[in-house]
């Protein structure tokens, strides 16, 4: 299959149909613009199956993705999208780069919950953008920037129940979105512990957090959370 | 006078009238943080200037401020206002923090002006904070925001159209606001050189930008926008 594009975590195939895409999750984690680097086997099995889920779940809930079906342990067949160099973080609570930016506390109650953007380019640690900003520099349009916001809080809030469900709080996550070709927008990338936190009522955490901050095993997390969604 | 507050570039007294301040202008410059400082004798005398011909501007166009008169050459009698934690900055082209967060080239157009908010901590480097977020951690309410989105670009809109007229391009401005006795929004803090870029035709700076990056007499700059405002 052609390599049509690697990043940190996957990699993205030409499939035989046109307009799908064949995408190979890595046993890669990494942290801090990859400052911080792991390869942990099984690692990229479990994201692809609770990505697979999790998007199986949205769909089910009307929101329209990129997921057309898993494929292998760590592959999925997608939908082929551009994707729009915004990444959106909905957030219930203080956790992350939030609260060292605004100097308040993890865990800290949100009044309303947030959906932030940010520019999805490492060489400038992707920065926060606010949505006039999104605007200004043409990165969507106002109709774009719209439903990114509202599919990105619907899709937040349902998977927030969802996980209630199953005695975990879903603390913030984020997504990516793409245009396909059909010019409309899909949910698209991974939803998996690599992109969101989730934590136990003791607020412990059993996503990515527990590699970013060295707090044992991340893969016992990861299992966790695929073991609650079976 | 009794000091009620100092802070980089002003100080601020009781004055005798209850609800009423007195604001002097300091000859100290400040930049990235007040890591970059200077003393230049007559900077509190330009700065307070122009400050007082542009808030009577603002309210000769309706826009609600804490200024009340000039008493001096470096001071002016002010409204008391409770300060908002939030710096309201308005850009017209790209400038500043703003082209090297995202990095576009100076000067850039924006489709839209942008009406951008940080977070006023200099321990947190004034970081960025978007409208949900000023929300979320309640730095002001709804009604508050969007007034504060809707006099700042007003204000901005004004003073670009003022200063088009003297033959100079506003480009980007910042704006903070204080609540008063009666519970109402009040534009407050200097409207100056120190505050707001100001270019030439060919896109020399004559503002605060000067000291920033050695470009050479900031006063001379201040000097001529205090001219063209004569």
């Amino acid at each position: 299959m052609k390599l049509l594009y690697e990043g940190k975590a996957k990699q993205v195939y030409e499939a035989d149909e046109p307009g799908r895409v064949v995408i190979h999750f890595k046993d890669s984690l990494t942290a801090f613009d990859a400052v911080k680097k792991a390869t942990i086997a099984g690692k990229g099995e479990l994201a692809c199956t609770i990505s697979s889920k999790l998007f199986q779940f949205l769909e089910s809930r009307g929101i329209r993705t990129h997921f057309l079906g898993q494929l292998s342990a760590t592959s999925i067949l997608a939908r082929r999208v551009r994707i729009i160099p915004l990444e959106v973080i909905v957030r219930f609570k203080a956790a992350g780069s939030f609260c060292k930016r605004y100097g308040v506390e993890r865990g800290k109650e949100l009044a309303i919950p947030v959906v932030e953007f940010s520019l999805k380019d490492d060489s400038l640690h992707d920065p926060l953008i606010c949505p006039m900003s999104v605007l200004a520099l043409g990165l969507a349009d106002e109709e774009q920037l719209q439903e990114l916001q509202k599919t990105s809080l619907d899709a937040a809030l349902a998977l927030r129940g969802l996980f209630a469900g199953k005695g975990l709080e879903l603390v913030d996550m984020k997504f990516e979105f793409g245009v396909g070709d059909d010019g409309k927008l899909y949910l698209a990338d991974e939803i998996s512990p690599d992109t969101m936190r989730l934590w136990t009522p003791d607020g412990e955490s059993l996503d990515k957090d527990i590699f970013r901050e060295d707090k044992g095993d991340v893969l016992a997390g990861y299992r966790e959370i695929a073991r609650r969604l079976e």
